[in-house]
């Protein structure tokens, strides 16, 4: 049976492809979401995004609880990454694996996004890889872990 | 007449019962409070929660303005208590009294639970009982206030 | 043709009139608005509160990235002023340019509300005028910017 | 067997009733304990006041060590909430539950006042109710705890 | 009768026009003191530029305890914001009302740039809007207060 | 009536004359208090030293509560200065006036001795002048003020 | 031969009299100094006042280092107290003693008024005793030292 | 022609398989590096260890000045990965683009792992995945960049 | 003739052998005392324990300041520890040599446990090694001084 | 053609030779200059002292920005140096480079002295040569640099 | 069978008895190293020292992980143990118990001296007694360990 | 006789000419050096330098110990500059004078190169003029000082 992966993206990810283009790319989510449903078609995946820290709360209970719905959580809360926490009790609170993925490289921006909230509950942290940092999450669930 | 008083919960408190009971003890709270409403039924008992800190607010402010909703808020903020200038600010702006309480003894666990946000603007604060905390909480609008 | 400039307000700026009148005196935004719109009536002015962190992203994104919705923003984050990465992402993140405006004179009142997180990327800032901190953001995209 | 709990107040609670009326209220505790005596009568009530940071300790130690002395501490430390290491050790040594009130909310006062030194090591924290914090505690161990 | 608005100006600002235009643009103060005299020629218009501390506080004792020099004082202190606690003094010291103004967004800068020393004093801050933040102040005198 | 003040002295005080001299001079309290009672026979004097801090709070209580005990405290708290909020909650707690002495200069010592936790509620504070710094504050309630 | 003792006033004590008098009291200190030097007229008093930083440590030099000119400085260094090394360094380099004062209490004022960048350098420190202060400072130096 | 990658590990990473196996598993890495060569045999695979931070540093500057020796360095600093400004400024000094890895998820142990100096000058960091971090770092290199 | 030595322990110290085993053993310090007496007897040994501080001081004073009572101290304070100002005074204020020794290793545990006031005053620091710190303390003082 | 150089000195500087000569050395400036300019014979040397911060920075437009007036500028701000951001501002303001002097090793002495606000903006730094700082920077313009 | 324990010294302690013998004494530790295997004989006694942390790494790691070579370690790590993560993580990765000392008592010198990053890993500390803090950690490792 | 003067290079300047060159400029110091040797003759100039923190400490201790090797060390630390107690260690424990320098202007970098730790035990530092702080230093030692 595949395995059910959900990438979850936090506020202003749904901009991808359109602001600032030198940090972030010029590809939309979207567009990488298909690219990535068709390289990983071993794979069950599903795509959350939404700008409210509640929302992604939500998201990561319904997901995270029951073993039907998710194998494993890929997310990348943004801006909330670095104030959540509420999204870092919902993390600790699940038993699926969760791992945190971030675009650009955290540790090269300013000094308040050094600090991730919810790193401590996440099972890894990849960042720095453009997109690609989700393809690196994608490649551990199907191939490294057994979750 | 009966008071009226409505418990809000925040963040992921809907989870009580299923996530980590070593903590947070086993008892959903949605059955927890039908216990409590039957328990003091002299009072006319409400209950809210979402994982969303605006709708915290828009329930704060709701009941909290106008006199005729409610005459006590019991409030377990959850991971929003540690960072929310936001609903410490709806909590100010209010005349109906606010009871701070929380399931564990916040001072027990990681440093930056020990800070409240919204300590400051609430009556009083009642942590560390477990649901008891709740319990303790009606009891002070029962018996011991005007409210 | 119209300049469109639109008002985002923040958490508990929907109490205006009704809170704490000493701080922010006594009258509700809404009927401001109008008086806004009466005398500013060479620019097409609309407005948006929620006490939503993530619904004023929302806004600042639908607004912002598209040229033809807004030609500036007046916002007032309220709480989030002082704590929301991501709200600071959202305005970095757009185009159309930004004023922060404040009520109150926020230098004036607790230490936490001295660091505003999304300053940095406004185009200017506003505080301490009362309600007229509005007419006066209104008045540099009116008379003083090229927006 | 009637439960036997003691009240331990820390420094400068023995001027409750004649210092500072408006933070601490106009009665004294010694007429307030006679007060909780009779109330709750079910209850075997003991008291005891220092300024002594060490005697405090001492009767932590006495009524704490040995089960037949107490079933249960409520425990104002006063001033020395905030600085004291001593009898932080002496609440984490025994095993008897103690309870920490306050009758102010300490919250709303200084910054240094936010921080408990013994908050970790007590079963639970009620504060800012007043005197009635204390009727509270005890309802705690007469209804709600299996001390 | 006119108002009899001062524009005190600190350290450095008598080099607008010369030094760092890319931060303060490129034209020189009194030029644009000419400009807004005659712009704004319902007031009375004065102004004073001074690198001594001493001298700025001098000057804000001159115009601001005789309400029969100046209705308003619009200050840049320049570098001395964010040090100086006797010009703080000074102003909070004075009745006349006093608008803080900034050229370029402090915010966005260093941050020690980011704390007004002189910010709690006074009336309003309007910073980030180049030479325009000049005009705000003085159309806010002219329209909007009542000094 | 001749006015009564007390001095009241805590930890190490009594070692003074014998415990470095070079810092605190060579002569005992003891002996300067006679001197003082000599020189100053206008007042009736009264001097308490005590390493305990609660007994510290059980004089200043005791004399600053009843205005027929003291009409003026004169305090020098040694190294409990610097950690006790106890101590300064007593002195905030009575009405009769009280000055903090210290023989040597605390701001030239090490860092931690330049906060005063207890100088908030004093009238005032005298340090730096060796043994004479009680004469002045003696002087100060003799010739300067109404107490 | 008479001493000669000056008083150095720094920022805004030129206003005594005039601003706050609910911190200051309502008289001026030209007025004072003649009560001063009446009173006290077994010493050549003499006075200074400067709101410039730089004039202050002029005069610090001219009175400190010839010994003809002055036997003894009081200090009231107004907001340059708590951020000026230059004059600590002034008041450091010469020889003739130098006792620091206060009017208000600032132990009981903002934050950043509890350091004195000046006091590890003066002789000692008198503060809070409103403008007795200064008598007991020239008390000092009639009567206690050896200056 | 094959890729040539190298990894570099600093100090104690040679104890793995021996020390601490519930945080770092219980395989040696150089059984685990001969795994690692056969697995990805299409990358020519180099590995080096020290527990000397210079020598670290040696190989950094060996390896990735000069183009040939290798096409991109995989850097598990151990310890000095909190410390070394030095090691820092070798990866800033050199064009070899390098991934951080660590074994076990660094934010989820003390709070002095959760900085990395070298993290800012790193391409991208890799985490929590155990030994599967290395894997990730080289898939990177071997699918996802052009290195 | 024998040396004199005493041992003076802090508040809590007489639980040993009852409280919190894991951490202290299960050996009451009055048992522990004969044994040290018994092994060490060539040393007259002395033993003092409070749970107040001023006591600790007026037992440091009494044996410190005349030679004739005690060669050397060995002292466990406790909680008093990390917060004594006071202690320290004292053991500063004598010529007795002091030797801190404490039971747990200290670094070790909680952070505020990692700073010892008293540390700078003492000849020596001997931590961690359960009871036998005290037997290293003693040996000390019989072999390897000259006190 | 001769270059023209300015040292611009700042407070306490002109008691060289007279305070603290265990730090500063006996000789006044003043006589230095001379011998430097006797020297150093193949540069127009210039000099200026002031107590007074807006003097320096009046000094520093003054040469700095007409490059007529001065080809460099050794500066030694004296206590300046750690808290005035205005003459930072006027150092990064002007185009004529500047090196930083100290004739103390500035690290060597309070911690406060160990900043230097001006620091970022000079070309360079030297201190702790004594007066020889002076002729290194000195030597600098002449031999080294091509201002 | 003899024990073996070895002496691992740090940076800069083989220059003892060479530089600063006010703080370190004027004995060479070679030589001290003869008396102390003279003195010691019932234990085979070995020593290391290096000036390169990654060499006491290796060296901690070869005695400290076989237990046939060393039963016991005295490290003083010199100036790494309050920098050095790496010597910490060695020390914490082996089995063999390791005793830290430190010649001067590190507590009365430099703040940054206070906190040793290797001392939560030692099984205990000594430091302040000079060169007699080697003997008293040997009398610990022969007489009161099971080591 | 000639002096001998030693240049010790620490981390990564045996990259220079290499890396970064618009920092460090786009000479090898290598290559720099033999232009100082032939420039300043009549000094006998020796160089080293190590990536390996203990291998510049073993050096400073073989110069800096004899006269005979050394009469003069100019270090520039890099990295290890603001980390390295162990090196500042070293430098304390010599006579030899050292003067510190750095090619770029530290102060102009990141925070924390701000803080030198080996700068309070140098005779001097210089930096900021490139290659030539080198010049200068050596300059120094010819002309300026008696080493």
């Amino acid at each position: 049976m595949k395995q059910n992966i959900i990438i979850i993206n936090g506020p202003n990810l749904n901009l991808l492809g359109i602001r600032e283009p030198e940090i972030y790319g010029n590809q939309s989510f979207e567009r990488y979401f298909e690219e990535l449903s068709f390289k990983y078609n071993q794979v069950s995946l599903d795509y959350f995004q939404s700008n409210i820290e509640g929302e992604l709360i939500n998201k990561i209970q319904e997901v995270g609880l029951t073993g039907l719905k998710a194998d494993g959580i890929i997310i990348n809360a943004g801006g909330y990454t670095h104030t959540s926490v509420a999204i870092a009790d919902a993390i600790k609170a699940i038993e699926v694996p969760v791992i945190e993925v971030h675009i650009s490289n955290v540790d090269a921006r300013e000094d308040f996004r050094r600090i991730s909230m919810i790193g401590p509950y996440c099972s890894g942290n990849i960042s720095g890889f453009g997109l690609k940092s989700y393809d690196l999450a994608l490649e551990y669930f199907l191939n490294h872990s057994n979750a």
